[in-house]
């Protein structure tokens, strides 16, 4: 496809139209992660253990702003997502991977709901670590895998090491 | 500084207490970019200068959500922002940079806003190509620079190329 | 049952997945109450026949907030409402009684919908008579009744004097 | 019909059970218009051409507001929309014709989503000329057809000239 | 005046720099209206009296719309609204003229606050009598009055009759 | 006092002028509560240890919800809050004790954005919970404590056992 959806005859972005399309079960999973020092890192995985968990408060935020994205992103359909599930994992110093599962069944796909999601984890553990860390970094945030609807199975085979 | 400041005495998140802290200019400017297909790069700086505006669309989303900073990060405060600016660059094939600059007179910084914004410039770049591209990535996503408030003056020196 | 249905596997909170439960009709009646001053309770009863009606605003609040109710609980599932109604009893000198009836097709229940509805719907009679009245009380706010989907129907059979 | 719809046997506000309407195909197109002195219409259309794009930002606004509709317009069902589509016309000197078209499968019409999004798209080119002009006009705004549900074709037959 | 404010100097849309204006007492008046059928017009001036109160909620849900107004107009600054108040006039057969008035404390003008209030009252009065008649018309909506700031006092001279 | 202050000249609802109020600094401190089967309670309290916080994501919920009382409340003016902590108690079986302190510099008090935040955070928890028990009660909710502003400060002595 060479050819931009969002765009009506008038070169304006327009809400596509997508009441012909079948509702299907639909599915995305979404990678993102934060890069911060080691002593925020650890600080982060004690406080997960100890007292004050950064990441309850991140992962519940991801999962309203997962919620919220047709308010956010102005050609996003309105979509009731059934599923919606962030975990998190440390696979190096320094390093939090945040991992979102969304679920809807519907007529348009839900990356968009897992991506903005896994951003607002990030921005959110960002927030709580800040004080301690001015030059973490956010992202890389992209599409492991997506399923449903009329493209199909999607699935990243990626060298990129998260 | 080695401690969060985001917990009260039973270890639980709070919005801290920025009561007496005394109201000053502030400013924060952060970085954001998406990487993506040179096919669908080209395709967005054409539509930039055609028709079909996808960075017009992105860049009103990005300032619309600096706005909701404090209604999706949880320990946030709310602010009242005075001035928000994203601007665009095309630094490499495939790459598009996002800049956000915010201020505000207030009691707290405003780098979440900046942070925020230039997430969701992103997120509406995103999902406004996903149709043409599977494969890109949003991020990474760093602040540049800091004024205003106690901390005083960040620049960020960095070997990182956005 | 005896385990919370909100938890993923590492005992982070999910929006649990209802992709695989069957529309059904759902309904919910839940009950909450104020208890404030006789003065103020009569200002109200009077203000609601001659001019002054807080009780207008307080169930126009209640309906907009019980369409909020997935934007406010972080793990409930966003619903396609098909009726709200929100009415007033004054059993007793100084109680106002609020009754909130929500209706939908889905795949989940109702009534965290009615429940939030009728809290806001008090927090608003609060916040317009909190001036006569610092004293006044909020709920108890519970389920009434309950109909469809997998766990049939539930009727409260209470000694509780509302 | 000579009765409001809208209200309870307490003769208050509801939300109107659709819980046993058909779903079916719905449509409502609605008309809007700014009015404003010749020098800044000039501007926005010039402006339409080189740089500083204010119609791609009402546009962007007013379909972010008909996704907010219900969260508007307190009796409002909320409803998934699957298209929304604003164009602009300039059918005189110092007037913008503002046509947006709304689409959903659902229970009840669309015409409050695009009556929303076609006042706030006004809304949006009034803030971004208001320096230049404070004397310019926001409507007259109403329905040019409707179509789906039970009332079934609606078309204005109009001697207005919008 | 002949500029745009709202363009940075890559010709895109942003949030204009307030940085650096004082503060002052700000104040915008703002008029709007709703056309009906004279038999619905009649009802809503009835239900008023009697029972089910139209302009009630019309009127609530235009206080809330003002209070919202940052979060629909793209370049609008959040403010700190200090007042806000609506009334309802009945000017002629099939008219109700609704007026709205808003004060703050801020570095920027309300009129944006008065006149999201107004179109939202609009809406929402259209939205309880829609079943009654399809041909309403809202507006014609424009500032009144402004106060406050650099550029003074406003007033607008009419023969517009509302 | 025995006059409404959200009333008008046409007695309808308005927001209060508080142009000409000092700001000064303005404390609540409100308590709220859940009732439930003491087999739940206990699962809360050792899912707070263990995995699984339910505490934690209300807790979140809360104060998110405290920032969005302007938007939920119809009169409520929108104000800066500086300040938000939430806490609980175990005071009996069966008893969650929700305590929230809410602070603000401004011209009005911040009793209604406490009481918010502590019905969201019950509900909240009645969310988590109502797989378990259908029986909860939620509240009551009243303030315990203000101070700041004309009124000065208020302390409830109170009988009741929460």
């Amino acid at each position: 496809m060479s050819e931009f959806t969002h765009f009506n005859k008038q070169g304006r972005a327009n809400m596509v139209d997508i009441s012909d399309k079948d509702e299907s079960g639909r599915k995305a999973v979404v990678y993102s992660q934060v890069k911060m020092k080691e002593t925020v890192w650890k600080a982060v995985q004690e406080g997960n253990m100890k007292k004050g968990d950064v990441l309850a408060v991140a992962q519940t935020a991801g999962i309203m702003a997962g919620k919220k994205t047709s308010d956010l992103i102005p050609m996003c359909h309105p979509l009731m997502l059934t599923k919606m599930d962030i975990h998190f994992e440390f696979p190096e110093e320094g390093l939090i991977g945040i991992y979102v599962t969304v679920k809807t069944k519907g007529s348009t796909g839900v990356e968009m709901e897992a991506l903005t999601a896994a951003s607002v984890t990030g921005l959110t553990i960002y927030d709580m670590c800040k004080a301690m860390d001015k030059s973490m970094e956010l992202g890389p945030t992209y599409l492991i895998e997506k399923d449903g609807g009329k493209s199909g199975h999607y699935q990243r085979y990626s060298t990129i090491e998260p």
